[in-house]
């Protein structure tokens, strides 16, 4: 049981962390209203290391669909606890972006704009292009996906470092791809909180854009890190 | 003495540093006036990483009584020592507060706003909501001290990079919920330092807000330290 | 074959990330414009970090031809193998910058300024003057090679660490020297995007100033790679 | 003979580094003017690391008379070789010094401000007040020295490990305490530019302010060094 509820209370974490750090910097009121890209793309980088460090040896964290689908297609994860993994990255997410609005409650209460209540908990392209969406997300998960396996061919990595390159990758993908789509890479991490929106009784929300949310973020993560898998099996390593 | 001593030093440090970047980026005529929260979140996360470094093997370097409660709590510290902590910490942070005061004296005479003057020595609420505020020091706390103790899942990990992970801990929580309720996530942080504010002769300076003091920035870290021991005990690693 | 695809790959994704946050902050309609220089400086360390690891033993994880020259020079690097590894490398940076271009399609249609569109692929001086902007590639690729050769003075230093020092090489540099020239310190890092810039329909485009970008960030790099494993070979250590 | 040289050679860069981003970020027409106390704060830290890992096996990477010696008090460095050390340190950040003016030479002329040309070089008060700012000299380096020192404690730490706390030392003082007087904490920091200001034919440039830079950045650091090895020394570790 414990692999599932690892990942279960690590992709809450993420996203109290992740969806954290957009609800501190975009809503009204908050102390660090304004703080910007530096801000938002470090903090989710971090948001990733924490629950890496403490749900490393329980589950593999993964806390993402789509890395647990590529590795297992990867043959290094068993097809048989995928189902379970994939569930409890959903709910934790869910109920992580549950924990964000309370947390900001009053700061939502405070925003009138619904797009920026929306961004609190889903990505959004900057500019409206489905195919071109798709490829920023397939692009953004391709290199997730690449460089995490690449870290097992530094032989000889000390037990946490690996943890650390995990961050920089994350980060990396922010910093120079986050201004396409908001870089989702990962479904879980978009599905569950745009579900905590739909349902969640927020003053002056707006539609939880599932035209987007059902396609872009889920399909493009996915084949990403398909991809991503299987150029990295057929390299002549 | 050694450890009591080592946590008055440690927790010293951490507030020159600490409360001095806040100092440094908020009153007038500092050369670093408006640098805003990325720095101020990286500097406080680096306020506990250099005196945890230096004190971590005299004392374990808690700094916090909240940690240091649910250590001994958690059967990991012994009771016996955990009044002395407490009130090495505190007497640390009120020196600390002191320092800052003394270093930045011109500045803060040439700081207007006491509200800002409060601020470099004490956390305080964006939307003040007694609730909402204590929960914010709650879950703040609660990832603070599950994720410490986290980092002894990650087996092997090398002398110094479990100190890094500290880092980025204190980094995160600040960067993702900061902006709710200033993240004290440590009773002797905000109590030390609006102890120094409230006895120094501080030009202008408004009341010391004992009534939020006394209650968010005590009660929620300690009970949000409690649960996560308590949790963490509970899992079947 | 390995190696020289290992040096594709990896110049390739250097580039998607190291031109992807020029783009991804500079143009119009990014959700992230305007982030400035310290997410661009540190965007580039990661750029550099990830295929470090990912490629590091499988060729060396060089990515630049003035680094490989000088290596080779250097003794360090077999000068049979150093054609290749160029080629690889412009080649791989070209391919990473038709990606960039394709990620940003939409951007570069909203940016109507022919500088900023060129900017995402090539280096320029902030104030031209041939030999200065000579001098400015010269030490800061002086400084990256003596810097990469001083790593091995660590004795004992863990796998992976050694490239995190690379990661504060190339921040440091693009920090502190980056506002002079746009920090190529690498030929194929500005040749190959050039080229992209050169051939792809870009709408609105400005001329590829060859002019500029035949001499400095190709013989500045070189220069000062070879004088900084010159300098490192004479001294007494 | 390599200790010396390493020393001088290991200044220049740090010199060429840290006053590189204050031009960087504070001249004219510099691609990269007004990124601020962050870009400053880090790149500074990184300024420090780079050389410290290059050099610290050939002679210990001191680059400041203030820590040599506070060491030679402390018994952990030869008395012998102090004045040697000090002056490669001081010419060092002498021509590293000159080597920014002339990467820099046509912002400097770009610049008209004469209070921001020697701020390249040199550190200044932001509230002038001699006892104030000699005390923040002191905390300053009081906390270098005594961190450094305390690296010590962290049992089995491994190589290089050491460095990226170092680099976390610098960046915390910076951005904690840098707004008070720009933070010299290293006699030969402040000296060696200064004296370069004061010989090179800078256009429309200032005194070079020798009142202030004769007192302060010199003996506020040395004797914060020689108090924090003192008080490093009594305590019953």
């Amino acid at each position: 049981m414990l692999p599932y509820l690892a990942e279960f209370i690590g992709t809450m974490l993420l996203i109290i962390l992740g969806c954290g750090v957009v609800a501190n910097v975009n809503l009204e009121r908050s102390g660090m209203k304004g703080a910007g890209s530096i801000q938002i793309t470090i903090a989710w980088g971090l948001a990733v290391l924490i629950p890496a460090f403490i749900f490393g040896e329980a589950s593999g964290a993964s806390f993402n669909p789509a890395l647990t689908l590529a590795l297992a297609f990867d043959g290094s994860f068993p097809w048989s606890q995928v189902a379970g993994y994939i569930a409890a990255q959903v709910a934790g997410a869910f109920v992580g972006g549950c924990i964000v609005y309370l947390l900001f409650k009053k700061h939502f209460d405070a925003t009138p704009d619904p797009d920026t209540k929306l961004g609190v908990f889903a990505t959004g392209p900057s500019v409206s292009n489905l195919w071109l969406n798709f490829f920023s997300e397939f692009v953004g998960t391709f290199i997730l996906v690449f460089a995490i396996k690449g870290i097992g061919n530094v032989s000889g990595i000390p037990a946490g470092l690996d943890k650390l390159f995990v961050f920089g990758i994350i980060v990396a993908i922010g910093m120079s791809l986050g201004g396409l789509t908001g870089y989702a890479i990962n479904p879980a991490r978009d599905l569950g909180p745009r579900l905590a929106h739909a349902v969640l009784p927020i003053k002056g929300k707006r539609d939880s854009n599932w035209k987007y949310g059902l396609l872009v973020p889920i399909f493009g993560p996915i084949l990403g890190a398909l991809s991503a898998v299987a150029l990295f099996a057929v390299l002549p390593w």
